[in-house]
């Protein structure tokens, strides 16, 4: 697997790749059953649908790209994608409405922590961001980041990580507005690196529930890879 | 609002005229972007769409349904739709896979033991709910019930109520294996009315959390709108 603070060379050519396409990206999703035929409105089921077909896309532009759902028939929550020939890149895709802030999950908060604990790479996965406006039924692309997890999280006045919270249970890591260049992103500003981003995520865990069991352990595991994350 | 054990009027004749229509309930979901057009084989935004359908269908039979996300512009959670002239009567839309158990949420449980004690008539509400089976990305609808709460809910080992419990937070009500005629419905069977019902909601309740208000607040609009369940 890499680490590299830098994004995967398939990642990489991939968005490059989106960013010709996009003016050319609209469309729309048709539902039929019956005699019904509905162009639907709703965004509720969108960012399934965008994660399908950009594995369609992919294959149609001969990228190296592997779905496990579908290659291992596992209904498995992580990655959404592998890239590069030996497998050795994670892409993960998050879409959201143009018109409003990121509010997509970037991952369930313990899950999170926990698989870190077990899969250090993890943290190395390349987050491929799709913005969208939806006018009635017409679906378009609006813009397309090609990011690293450090770089759309920030701190929260909550927390060191900014979290969904409902009646004290943490959820999900929820993003930082990284879209937006400065305004409201300046209080909270998006962390510098992975270092940063780990530090504030383990001393959330441990303001939330106490537990240093996960931090241990990803600790045990980046120095069992040889991995330095001052080194990258 | 209607008060009584029984469906309302309207959702009684859509369940009907849905009964003759089954035969024909069968369609899919074509998600188009740029050049690449897909039928679409996952799972995740179906519910939503079935729920959108539903609306057209009953319009073009002219029911008289309506739609507050439309009607009021909201994006309220409750209720999926009015039925009747009036306005009175509840319609909620809920799908499963007919290969699989009931596995939708019924309702997130802290919100609906609030909602409930703000308004008894929920516990009215007629639940619409659709089986499907999706063959690749072929969909059928594979059968249809027309239920109340108490009909769809159950106890469990872990509570008076059957919910959805991750990491000992409850989050939703979960219904019970109410398609199956015996087998697992026996040991934990339906419950046999709204008493049964709201007594289980609320001791659940007290066990998660030692909350009482909710269930006080319950009974206070209960008689303050003149409604004895134990007389229906």
């Amino acid at each position: 697997m890499i680490v590299s603070k830098d994004n995967h060379p398939v990642s990489k050519s991939i968005y490059k790749q989106l960013l010709l396409d996009l003016p050319s990206l609209s469309g729309g999703t048709q539902f039929k059953l019956g005699k019904i035929s509905l162009d639907i409105e709703g965004k509720d089921g969108l960012g399934g649908l965008i994660e399908e077909w950009f594995g369609e896309w992919a294959i149609s532009h001969k990228f190296t790209v592997y779905n496990p759902k579908v290659e291992e028939g596992t209904s498995q929550e992580f990655p959404d994608y592998y890239v590069g020939k030996a497998k050795d890149g994670y892409l993960e895709i998050k879409t959201f409405d143009a018109d409003a802030s990121p509010n997509f999950d970037i991952a369930n908060f313990e899950s999170y922590c926990d698989s870190l604990a077990n899969n250090p790479y993890r943290l190395f996965s390349d987050y491929l961001i799709f913005s969208y406006k939806l006018n009635g039924s017409a679906l378009k692309i609006n813009e397309i980041w090609l990011k690293k997890i450090w770089e759309i999280t920030c701190a929260s006045a909550a927390y060191p990580l900014k979290t969904q919270n409902k009646r004290s249970v943490i959820y999900n890591i929820r993003p930082a507005s990284f879209h937006l260049v400065n305004t409201r992103a300046a209080r909270f500003p998006m962390f510098s690196g992975p270092v940063k981003f780990v530090d504030a995520l383990y001393t959330t865990q441990y303001q939330y529930n106490k537990k240093t069991a996960d931090r241990n352990k990803f600790q045990q595991s980046l120095s069992a890879h040889g991995i330095d994350l001052n080194k990258l």
